[in-house]
């Protein structure tokens, strides 16, 4: 076998747009699948990482971590995919797979974990480049078996979108009877919703602004809260089990602090930045409360998250867009202006 | 039945010390137990209420919640406990009984709680008086048995200090092959080296000073790590499944947050005062770590706490005084010179 030649679109530096590029994936290692990418989600974290928001980042950057695609060829070692079967690579394609993390089947947590782009391959040091690019090559551990009843394109972005909100729902042990808010409705918030409804959960959207309502309520929502309303948030004081906080920059925490019912936890999943906020622990020592993160989810409990999707036919709101017009994307997502994922349908690379 | 006379200490207001106070408990209730104390801890948190330190409190006061006496009387409808019998009664002494914390048994937690001094009683309106005194009389429902074969007077620390560590080591499910750290060693931090120990976790005293190591390893701490050392701090991070924090003022988190493992879970039990810590939310996004608070503990997890700390032989390192010396210990307290718990004598009283 030979690498394969593959068309992307990469950014050559923090200031450029992306632009195409073309690159070689490398031949098939025993366990190592090579797949046909045909559609990608695009992330606000991709425009974070091409801008250099986090920090130094290595160049020509290929972003995406939402793939989804179709087996092209496995490796002799490949026991757990076949040759045409649709697949998924989310955000990392590699780990350390001896640590704690590892054995406990959280990759994400694992310090060498390697991110789907802009990082470095283990075994021959090459930077890893994403899903905005018509082919990959990923270890059999790091691909994820796609539900043949989802939508695909729509599908994509449950590789990072969804398990970012599974993965706490999960935890906190969310079914029928559990109350559960999430703050802000954008492409995690309206995942939270749909996957936290599915779960059987009495599910509330904390927004900021009065124009979110109809679709909160299209997407699954029992209610709705405007965070700004002094009585609507008393209106909810001491009430939810789990809150999923979205929002991606530093803002306070103590007022949704106080909506949560005792033994209740509100869980960040979006970066604050360098700021950082202030916590009330009064609140969290006088009731039991807890404050924590969460970061995607590992492979196992993604499978188990695309499952259950296959089982509730839950997929993301997506607008398709061609690769041609990625830069207008990122413009876009940059005001919000997108219900509720990007998703580029990658045969337009050809 | 009559109202019982009791002889107890009390103070008249948050300026003045305790004295000599005589007073009637109630004419039992259908499940009221009454109960001849014997022994009764000191916990830092009578002082603050004495001082009024957390806001206007009710005078006069009889502090003590961690009593530790007989049973001398049952109401007619006491079906849990006799005469004769060991019993402990902690830091609450009546609930609503209804809401969801009470039907979770997370009775600390209930919006009504009525804590044993200082607080209303639910039926009569009248004020609720606490351990330095010679009898109390309490609803079987938040009345403990205490394990016969436990030295009485190192139990009644049990009521408050050690049901405060007890319950997050089981929240977080600690049992051997764990790891866990305690930072500060006083009346809190000496009994959850010693039921963390006896849980079987690997246990580590975060402590400012080195003049804690001696005692910490008699306790059966497995390390100690001196807070203040960039090196020592280094050398446990990403470490602990759980850290417990007793330190009652406001401090920085944060380099105790870098050395949980992922996962991981900080629980304060000590309050911070006015003032508020900032938090690396980064930190617990990237390896979902989780920041809480614990209250001591419902009063089903007493029991079992209890249950354990007998099959365990589980008791405080504690100094005896007689009540006359009151204000002294109180004085002693502050400057945290006791090893590790003072407990009233009670018969002193007589």
């Amino acid at each position: 076998m030979m690498p394969s030649q593959v068309k992307g679109y990469a950014a050559h530096s923090s200031e450029s747009d992306l632009v195409p590029y073309s690159f070689e994936r490398r031949d098939l290692r025993a366990d190592d699948v090579e797949i046909e990418i045909l559609y990608c989600g695009i992330c606000h974290t991709d425009i974070h990482h091409v801008r250099g928001d986090w920090g130094p980042e290595e160049y020509p950057m290929v972003p995406g971590h939402e793939i989804i695609g179709r087996v092209l060829k496995v490796g002799e070692g490949v026991t757990k995919f076949i040759v045409g079967q649709s697949v998924g690579v989310g955000c990392l394609v590699d780990s350390c797979r001896e640590c704690g993390s590892c054995e406990h089947h959280q990759e994400q947590y694992c310090d060498e974990f390697v991110p789907t782009y802009g990082s470095r391959d283990r075994h021959d040091g090459t930077l890893t480049f994403g899903g905005y690019s018509d082919k990959i090559v990923v270890s059999e551990r790091f691909v994820l078996s796609i539900p043949e009843n989802l939508n695909l394109a729509g599908a994509a972005p449950l590789l990072c979108a969804g398990i970012t909100m599974y993965s706490p729902l999960k935890r906190w042990n969310i079914s029928a009877g559990k109350k559960v808010a999430v703050i802000g409705l954008g492409g995690l918030g309206h995942m939270g919703i749909k996957l936290a409804k599915a779960m059987g959960a009495e599910v509330t959207l904390f927004s900021r602004s009065k124009g979110k309502e109809e679709d909160a309520y299209r997407l699954g929502a029992d209610h709705v809260v405007i965070s700004s309303s002094e009585s609507q948030m008393l209106s909810v004081k001491s009430s939810f089990d789990l809150i999923i906080d979205t929002v991606p920059y530093n803002h306070d925490v103590n007022p949704y602090l106080k909506t949560l019912a005792p033994d209740g936890a509100l869980v960040l999943v979006g970066f604050f930045g360098a700021l950082e906020p202030t916590v009330q622990t009064a609140a969290l020592i006088a009731r039991g409360k807890t404050l924590t993160g969460s970061l995607i989810g590992g492979l196992e409990e993604t499978q188990q998250m695309l499952d259950f999707c296959g089982e509730h036919n839950v997929t993301a709101d997506i607008e398709m867009l061609d690769i041609k017009d990625i830069n207008l994307a990122y413009e876009r997502l940059l005001k919000s202006d997108v219900k509720y994922r990007f998703v580029v349908d990658m045969n337009s690379i050809k």
